[in-house]
């Protein structure tokens, strides 16, 4: 397929099922943290699945060569962002199970309606601190400062079109943890699994996976760390694994 | 010194100061946990310390080895274990220093008055599930069950006993991470440091190690993993070198 990249985009191969995924290098690109959760999250043959903050599209894209679900949505605000990821979407020849969905993270329930979805996933913004930002309205302040959505607002919606028993997976800080599990059971999105990731063995956690089930019951497991580096540059078996596939 | 022992009772070499504790065979006996906690728990020179559960005594005589504490204080239910831990603070020569003080988690703050210490240690119970106990009243029973005292009593009566900015540190279960984390900011003892305890790198955690502050601002850390076995039998050096100091 012929592809019309703009000047300062560029298309990064996914190393998966031949897909290719358009970013930006002016605004934000994916990261090991997209990866890692689409490591992490299960999704059933046949189920639906929304993304919250969808960026390029990376999640639902590598979610969709990763799993059998059956339907893939990505909520982007911002419109360059979401037109890219459409690109995307159309290049692999996606557009049969994978649909981007141009709008606010705030309003979800309102564009997809309740109880829609069997599983959500979302790497949202991970910072508080907006204060000190030149300029809020930049693609990548949006992607990481809580500028048009915090994580209440992530709960608050994921909690409303997500089934009854149906799975949250996110991808957040550790600093952030006591808020994100109080604010969790407070919208009955029950935390059952997290997993800490930490650059080295011997290093704190830099980024935690959790999973949670929306009125499940009060149990939570702790996995394996999973640690990123063996060496200086040199991956783990495990991120080598979830490159791979 | 003569130590007096009754039938059922051993003396157990701390290899530490040449201290040594008497545990009884037919009730609980001291784990791993206690010198995890003793390892994770930060003492200053000349604070005041108090352990609520203290048991045998194991966690004060183990901070009195490692730290320069000024005072301690274990805070024990049960008579027999309470006289026990007596005994092994006179053993040891520690009567100065560490005082046991038989009475119930639930009136410490009657007992000890309000801001009375800079840090409390604690081993609670870790189980909820109580209907099932055939003797619920046997020791082993009440230091595993909250039969005589629950994780909320126990939280409650640390912000109470806690100096402002006192410090908090507890060994419990992951499962119940969700519970603690949301009832330690309840109380105002805010979550500052957590560290994982794996039995082996691949495995799920089975203990959590937790700080916190008591009035502290939201801000958390998750220490890197604590691996206990290498391979089966064999621990890793840092466990190793938690039981040489």
């Amino acid at each position: 397929m012929k592809v019309e990249l703009k000047e300062t985009e560029q298309l990064v191969d996914l190393e998966r099922n031949g897909y290719r995924i358009i970013q930006d290098r002016e605004r934000f690109c994916f990261g090991m943290d997209a990866v890692l959760l689409s490591g992490f999250a299960k999704v059933k043959k046949g189920e639906r699945v929304l993304d919250l903050g969808t960026g390029t599209g990376i999640i639902p894209i590598l979610l969709e060569a990763k799993t059998e679900g059956g339907y893939f949505a990505g909520l982007e605000i911002q419109p360059e962002s979401a037109d890219m990821a459409r690109r995307s979407v159309a290049l692999n020849h996606l557009s049969q199970k994978i649909e981007i969905v141009e709008g606010d993270i705030k309003e979800a329930s309102e564009i997809f309606g309740g109880a829609a979805f069997h599983v959500i996933t979302t790497n949202p913004p991970y910072m508080t601190e907006n204060h000190g930002l030149k300029n809020p309205k930049d693609a990548k302040a949006v992607a990481r400062h809580e500028v048009l959505c915090t994580l209440d607002d992530v709960l608050r919606e994921s909690a409303k079109v997500l089934m009854p028993q149906g799975r949250f997976y996110m991808i957040h800080r550790p600093r952030r943890l006591v808020e994100i599990l109080t604010l969790m059971r407070q919208y009955q999105i029950e935390p059952k699994r997290i997993q800490m990731v930490h650059p080295f063995a011997d290093k704190e956690a830099n980024m935690v996976l959790i999973e949670g089930r929306k009125g499940g019951g009060a149990m939570m497991k702790v996995m394996e760390p999973l640690i990123v580096y063996r060496e200086t540059g040199v991956y783990t078996d495990k991120i080598d694994e979830l490159y791979r596939f």
